[in-house]
């Protein structure tokens, strides 16, 4: 489980405070009491942007490498750019925030890609089919591969995933993920067959309505492992009142115990 | 023309300082000496990210607003997410920065777009077909509309070109452009017969090798007007020398008047 970092100005229990001092002292303290259930963290770059708390961001990324060093920290922040600028992308993602992953927007092709590959240490989680319901408009279109149109044709967030493993996966050491919604399990079992045992980021679970035992058992990959399953909100917004961090660690602890639930169910159903 | 500000701080001229003190007082400079040819200026926020500037960002959207109120800005983010996060990133570029108009990615949908609607008196540009490489990697392929496959296969920008030209421009009150490089007149000339007199921001000349005379050509609209042609490294790297500003102001009329050529001997050319 993946516990997802959206600090909403007005979301804010009373108990963290307010404004940008609000926000860090709220992720912080999420992530102390939720830690113990979490493998990774992922911050939501827009709640921070929209905020003007950069800085809080900067210092919260610090807190996480001081006190969980063994949590990798995704930044949520789906940048694409031709090569040049995704250059500096990387360096905001990995240098200044110092994120062990980010993820990328594929729009815009493999060198939009390719910078992120100047960091062997890091990775990058693509999206391919997204867990919001406007995902349908472009990557569920049939597309056809190639000028004579011989191949059989796919939706497009399968030949995403296809180009990822076949080919971007490579331009970044092969430290490349895959974003997968938590509403589409049918759509991960695909993705998962066409993608061996890359790792998947599976947002939409909680708020979003996806259900955790469907998810686990489309997109275990083959050691019953690689999926980061997330959950932001429903673990953050658990409480608006001071018991926010004992409600969010019983959210945290629930999903964990339900995605393991279904891990160890996985086999028999399938 | 349209002016992109892209601030790289291995680059400032020595005249104008360094770090993010150096990067305000570039552009302010390159601002000054330019807004007399220009139509709009393009922060591109990757730069200001990569070097902690977002402060200098703020002050920069400031100045254009206070000292050229008749340039729109366009601030250059190629946002694109689920509807809540969507919303953060929309008072990011309208709120915080008090953009005119902002750059977004369509491969998540709707519901990424509908938020910036909320705005009415702002603009969104949706990538379409973009001027690097890789953007033929996904753009370029054929896609079929609909179950039955019945309709004719087009390419995917041709496809968004049409959706935001037929549905999500209503989504942000009619104000929608595209982004298309210059560096693809043939698939620019698709698009405008596709849209109409959508606006259109076109980056890729200069340092990317367009052709304006070719860009124009394809990409005006009905009235001869409804593109917004950009150039950035050319211009603001024009000199690394303490003449900089004068040497910008140079490659800046001499762009602004190939793009004035160019329209006014649109018509012979068709």
């Amino acid at each position: 489980m993946c516990v997802g970092l959206d600090p909403d100005l007005t979301r804010l229990p009373a108990a963290a405070g307010t404004g940008k001092a609000g926000i860090e002292r709220f992720c912080k303290t999420v992530i102390d009491a939720t830690a113990p259930y979490a493998c990774a963290f992922k911050p939501q770059i827009a709640y921070f942007a929209s905020a003007g708390a950069e800085t809080q961001l900067e210092n919260i990324l610090r807190y996480l490498r001081d006190n969980h060093p063994a949590l990798p920290v995704i930044l949520d922040a789906k940048r694409g750019d031709i090569g040049s600028t995704a250059a500096h992308y990387a360096r905001e993602a990995f240098d200044r925030y110092g994120a062990d992953a980010v993820t990328i927007n594929p729009y815009m092709g493999s060198d939009s890609i390719s910078p992120y590959g100047e960091y062997p240490d890091r990775g990058v989680f693509l999206l391919c089919r997204t867990s919001n319901p406007g995902g349908d408009d472009l990557q569920s279109l049939r597309v056809q591969n190639g000028t004579d149109g011989a191949m059989k044709p796919s939706a497009l967030y399968e030949y995403v995933a296809s180009q990822a493993s076949d080919h971007w996966n490579a331009l970044v050491n092969g430290q490349a993920g895959l974003v997968i919604g938590a509403t589409y399990p049918e759509e991960l079992r695909v993705v998962r067959e066409r993608i061996g045992d890359m790792p998947l980021l599976v947002p939409g679970i909680g708020a979003q309505g996806g259900d955790i035992g469907a998810t686990v058992n489309a997109g275990l990959d083959s050691h019953g492992a690689g999926m980061l399953i997330n959950s932001s909100r429903a673990i953050l917004y658990a409480s608006d009142q001071d018991d926010y961090a004992e409600q969010a660690a019983m959210v945290a602890a629930a999903t964990r115990d339900e995605i393991n639930r279904a891990r160890s169910q996985h086999g028999q159903w399938t």
